[in-house]
């Protein structure tokens, strides 16, 4: 039995970030990717859990030998996703979630096609602006974000699903039925319950 | 904009009924076809909303005139699904749950491919045998609905997803989380959200 790979992309400041760690909260059987990143801790963020912090040399050599299902340069720092990490866990059953930006997508999409993308949308450009302001965006990277979340949107089209984060209680429901209606699919459950299905032959 | 058309198909005394009743319970986007039939109504069924009854002749006419997305025999009693209904409440946006059987299902597929079938199976033999005998039906024929039933499983390959109904709450929120997650797709979200899109461009 294996699990599935979800894809979470959304422009900076659509709240992908809170809606993970919203459907993590209550479906223990999702796991979310922590990424290998090249830049510096951020307050409170511990290694291992919230990304695994390593130097520049040392994600330059795993790339090299092909380790990352994905990798990209975000605002000058490297991130990536080790592809056996997420392939063990999905072979274990587990799904995994990758909150990652458009063009990771794009790249796992193309070694793993059998992902599920989920784009989330902020409700209006004057919310995007409001929610990049209040998490203290310096006023001199607001533009330039908003323009990096237009060049996100006009991904849209290369997803499978379409989150619009207007309420978190309301997108994180949205979240949680897409993740469990993918385990109902037919494919899956006749996987999963092989044994009922034969006791009615 | 238009709704889905969803189909719930199971074997007499999978929880199919009690099933489709929470769903339109808490999701007010839903609604579920009437079916006109000939059998005579039980008590407490209200004509028009359980069922449309009428006579054999007038069962017939419809028929005869194309006015059933489908229709069937099931225990010597006629029963059909008005086409033109089905089609203005899609028409309208509102989503419509049709619960019939796998023949029935086959039928509206062939009319209408966009369809979203879900098949509920019982969560054992043995469990489908107990709830027959709770809900009442004649010891006879029960032996009669357990063959019937593993007729119809063997169609289950033919539906897009698969709720086990072992616990009723459970399968109720299997329920719900098809039908949400049917909304988020990124077809009926462009659609639904066209000018928010836009607005990003």
């Amino acid at each position: 039995m294996t699990g599935t790979l979800f894809i979470l992309s959304a422009p900076s400041g659509a709240g992908k970030t809170s809606l993970a760690e919203r459907l993590l909260a209550v479906d223990s059987g999702v796991v979310r990717s922590v990424s290998h990143t090249t830049r510096t801790p951020r307050p409170g963020e511990v290694d291992g859990r919230d990304y695994h912090f390593v130097s520049a040399e040392q994600f330059e050599r795993m790339a090299a030998a092909g380790e990352f299902l994905e990798h990209a340069t975000v605002h000058g720092n490297r991130y990536g996703t080790s592809q056996s990490w997420v392939a063990d866990q999905l072979t274990e059953g587990r799904d995994v979630m990758l909150v990652i930006d458009v063009q990771g997508a794009a790249q796992v999409r193309r070694l793993m096609p059998d992902t599920v993308g989920i784009f989330v949308l902020p409700p209006s450009l004057a919310a995007l602006q409001e929610r990049l302001t209040r998490r203290g965006d310096a006023p001199e990277l607001i533009a330039g974000r908003v323009d990096a979340a237009r060049g996100e949107i006009a991904h849209v089209a290369e997803f499978d699903y379409v989150i619009i984060n207007d309420n978190l209680d309301c997108a994180a429901q949205d979240m949680t039925s897409i993740v469990r209606c993918q385990r109902l699919k037919l494919s899956h459950q006749l996987a999963q319950h092989q044994d009922l299905i034969n006791r009615f032959r």
